[in-house]
């Protein structure tokens, strides 16, 4: 068991880094998504709000996130349904995180000192698409992650299942419904 | 000109003193917000996202915040539409911020050392209603601010329009629309 342990932490761990290097240096062709084929959802960026969250990435970075869902999975969501039905999906839109000096000279005056950070530009947008039969390999999810509206390569889409799969308990999916 | 610059910085600070003291001690009875007049908007939470930021409020905590429009707004966000019309209707949601151990673990392995933060718990919502007659005093705009449900006291609801003046150009707005 503890060699099956290493060996699988020693591949998610290549994995990860052969998908970084390749993310960093190339795309794939097409519109949808290596392995999955999901193409960008039309009007995602008008779904609901499901949460915020923000990553210091160790010398890569800051970022602030937001996570947004369709009527379907804003839907279970809300009233707690898992697994999540068939033609749920969940766009998390990633931006880069900078200083506003505009704000922190605001809020300096009720709250002295206050760091205030806002949206830089967009870096990337993953999303998770529920079809039980078709992902059925893959918890019931696709994957997918676009930058500049291209689909990273391959070897990226290797690595979403794997790191979703510690949140199995919650139909692989982090992110929680934010009241 | 000096001195009533002075003066109304002077008056702002104390201002903001006078509300922060007032918002940590008490609420006011009414369901609407004083001076304003502004109940919580039905169905606020399912507004589409206009942006999300961060503050680290210098020894009083840390939030991850978002900014949701109602249907006006948001045309007029995308547009570019200024002033806004009437009828746009802006809500400002603030949680406070709090370290994911289980996001950090799983994002260990590509990313080591990455720090995650996401949202704690709610802290309060804050609203900004188009109304450019109603409100003509305060640039159109009537202004709110609720803890727990309930609405801040006066004093707290005096700081809202001087601290948006700075932004009289964006039509007292401060988030941008996140593309």
């Amino acid at each position: 068991m503890k060699r099956i342990g290493f060996l699988l932490i020693a591949v998610v761990t290549v994995a990860g880094i052969v998908a970084h290097m390749a993310h960093a240096s190339g795309q794939s062709d097409g519109d949808s998504s290596p392995i999955y084929g999901v193409k960008i959802p039309a009007g995602y960026r008008d779904w609901q709000l499901i949460a915020v969250n923000q990553l210091l990435f160790a010398g890569k970075g800051e970022q602030l996130r937001a996570q947004l869902g369709n009527d379907i999975a804003i839907k279970a969501f809300k009233e707690g349904t898992l697994p999540f039905p068939d033609g749920a999906m969940i766009a998390a839109i990633h931006w880069t995180r900078v200083p506003s000096e505009a704000n922190n000279k605001v809020l300096d005056v009720p709250s002295p000192g206050t760091q205030s950070f806002v949206i830089g530009s967009l870096v990337n947008v993953q999303f998770m698409v529920k079809d039980s039969k078709k992902y059925a390999a893959t918890g019931g999810w696709g994957f997918a992650d676009f930058t500049d509206e291209k689909p990273g390569d391959k070897a990226l889409h290797e690595t979403c299942f794997p790191c979703h799969v510690p949140a199995k308990d919650r139909d692989y999916v982090y992110t929680q419904y934010a009241r």
